[in-house]
């Protein structure tokens, strides 16, 4: 074969080359062109085909790029031995349709917002103004610990609303708790022992399991983690939830966040990570002070998120580290880049600067406390249900005197499509003390249906309002 | 002590509860109001200082929450013993100024795009309907995996420009590479050792190594990955960058895919990640199909990002697992969010849908061709300087005769406030070949600018034009 013989459709919409392309790979992957075959020059298969030379050189580039052919200088093109490299058969994909995810008529699930009230129009607006032509560098990559307008107006929050002392300079943004942990957890180093709340956040339990570090539960009271047991383990980073601890809803009390920021100061190699999740709802009072803003020895790592306070779907958290850890900080995480899109940094940045954020959580605490009171009155009704974790944020803990445990009580709830989870689905370690209780979120529920979902479950569970329950 | 003496200004902006509450806290860390001392009741201290009982239980409940004092039912009130908790100075934070990142006149790194071209009225279109009163559940947490409408987009995209077989069930969206990179190193497993290119993406080594894991460096020829030194090595999962190697800007030829390929084939632990980034950007012919279109023993996992077809700072990246992987990611990553926000995905998937990213990948293709064209146009005229890798993407390999190494003429350019980094950067394992390389990115200069940047930097290194170098 001196010639290559193809017919070229001049008025396809595919290219020429193309076509040249496409046919004479497929001759070298059927065969038809045999291994080590010289090709014909491009001038003369140019003559022979009646197409520019140029067309040529794009079809015999690209099968010399993609290997199918080698070039020997100034003796030609040779097909080259491609062993078994399968041609693309381009089938049409049809893609599945999803499947839909379980749905509830009633969530009760803690991760709930209010999504009505979400300012909207100035959200937009803002969004709006972050895509803006004569702010070209924002599509490049920014800081890695996140955009400095955004830490400062953090910065600013937490020392204003959370009594948290840091400078801009110490937040690292981040998309999320459970991106932000993986980094802690590499901060800190290896062959550390985490003490975690029992019950509490699963997914730090897991991440922890993940990096193959090891974890130790701790019970808790009323006042929160027991620290006494604390100080009995070999644990040496504790993970806390003093604000509204979770899922219980306690409240770290004074002389237990004394006591363990007295444990962290004992050792060298002793640290606490305060998880503040929810904190800006706080229904009796102002909110209670960080732990961060106690420690004078640089042993805690404040962690917090907007997923409660904006919406969970911004996927924006930070981290607030001690001055003497920015240096490893800096020696690990050189080469990340802030998992945030700037655009949506800058948003936030400007709502906050602007007083929106403030704004928006005044108003939110109003909404959520209202929220709040018609789920303790209509929960007051019933003598067999006591409720607990209250103060704080949008969820609280149910005791049900019941036949049934919470796990049943939650299954009966599930097949009436009501979403509740008992709070067992939370521990570390099993401990019969929550065998009745529930985590009951209230955020997403509608303030004009709270009375009703609440008869509706308890009607379910057999419950009879003023009576102890079969 | 029965009664607590103290001023308080009905006239402050601080509300009379707080007033008390601080007073009453400061009292008790200060020792003023002694340990287990017994407050006055609510009713008595309410008369006494003329206020009302609610302002009163609302300090009460405060300390209380804090844990200050204790409620003993019945008898009253009765401080804590708070060990050593400190009080809050409320110091004022004075953020320090943002340290300014090292500046350059002219900027050669390899992340930077053309900025100028991006669609921003567009975007901005689609930033603006995002954020939706009418979608108001967008607030809340997606698909872990990320928006289904846009993994629909991405499989049918990946389709037709990348030869990608895939559903979208089995595409993971994240923030990036680095947060991605992760996810497939537990999805393998333990116990793995990875093959990466050298010189090649430093990131991934470093990421690892976090992760204690082993790599090993293979070196790269003009056909990419040398795929036989593979062979020899313990490795059993490939990293490589098939379509346009970072950062030699090799293409890895078809028979080094199919030796890959069945390199892959022969054990059922071996799985290589084709890491696609810049493949949107051929300049000659039609891009290379991908490496996972060839594969059909799911060997291979595919990745690639939006950081050089749109922007870096979107944080949108992606990868594809072969269908008898999902099962293991559904099982170690149930608990996790995805971490882009649901507004960037709809912008991004709507984007995608209405034509407006083709439209934007082939004008930018257009785009960075012209510069490229520029590009290789001035260094042809200086005999002392090779061009490599120009066949794709926004950067080229340069090879420079010259008394100095690579690293020192990139040194030279840094006090000139040029960036260029030689290749010696992004070497996992000392390699004498690439002493004289160094790694231009074209995406961030202007196109009328780039001759005249390559005169600039080409004159501080002493360079003349059709000369080979002191």
């Amino acid at each position: 074969m001196d010639m290559l013989m193809f017919e070229l459709d001049k008025n396809a919409t595919e290219p020429l080359y193309e076509q040249l392309y496409d046919a004479i790979k497929k001759g070298i992957v059927d065969g038809s062109i045999p291994v080590e075959k010289k090709l014909p020059s491009k001038r003369k298969l140019a003559d022979f085909l009646m197409i520019s030379q140029t067309t040529i050189e794009l079809a015999y580039g690209q099968l010399l790029a993609e290997g199918y052919i080698v070039s020997k200088p100034r003796i030609g093109f040779f097909v080259e031995d491609i062993a078994t490299l399968p041609y693309i058969d381009k089938a049409v994909v049809v893609p599945e349709e999803k499947p839909s995810a379980p749905r509830y008529d009633i969530d009760f699930s803690p991760g709930r917002i209010d999504t009505a009230s979400f300012p909207f129009s100035t959200w937009r607006r803002y969004a709006k103004d972050a895509v803006d032509e004569q702010q070209q560098n924002l599509l490049l990559a920014g800081s890695a610990q996140g955009e400095y307008a955004l830490r400062k107006e953090i910065a600013s929050y937490l020392y204003q609303s959370r009594g948290v002392h840091c400078r801009p300079e110490q937040i690292v943004v981040g998309s999320g708790t459970e991106q932000l942990i993986p980094m802690i957890l590499q901060i800190l180093g290896d062959y550390n022992v985490y003490a975690l709340e029992n019950p509490g956040y699963q997914m730090t339990h897991h991440i922890i399991g993940q990096y193959g570090q090891r974890s130790l539960p701790i019970r808790i009271d009323d006042d929160g983690l027991d620290v006494t047991e604390l100080e009995k383990s070999d644990a040496n980073i504790a993970y806390v939830t003093p604000s509204h601890q979770f899922p219980t809803g306690a409240i770290l009390s004074a002389p237990r966040r004394a006591q363990l920021l007295q444990w962290a100061s004992y050792q060298a190699n002793r640290y606490i990570i305060e998880d503040d999740y929810d904190s800006e709802f706080r229904y009796i009072g102002k909110p209670i002070p960080s732990l961060q803003g106690l420690d004078h020895q640089q042993k805690v790592i404040y962690l917090s998120t907007f997923s409660k306070s904006l919406m969970p779907s911004l996927r924006i958290a930070y981290f607030v580290l001690p001055e003497k850890l920015m240096p490893r900080y800096h020696a690990l995480f050189t080469y990340y880049t802030c998992t945030v899109p700037r655009f949506e940094q800058h948003i936030l940045a400007q709502f906050m600067r602007d007083g929106h954020f403030s704004k928006h959580l005044n108003r939110m605490r109003k909404i959520y406390r209202k929220k709040l009171e018609k789920l303790t009155e209509a929960i007051a009704q019933y003598d067999a249900v006591n409720i607990s974790g209250e103060q704080a944020g949008m969820h609280v803990a149910l005791t049900v005197k019941h036949d049934l445990t919470a796990a049943q009580l939650s299954t009966q709830a599930k097949a009436a499509y009501i979403r509740i989870s008992p709070l067992s689905q939370y521990m570390l370690k099993e401990d019969a003390r929550y065998d009745q209780h529930l985590l009951l979120g209230f955020g997403g529920i509608d303030e004009q249906c709270i009375a009703q979902t609440i008869e509706t479950l308890f009607a379910l569970w057999g419950l009879k309002k003023g009576e102890i329950a079969p």
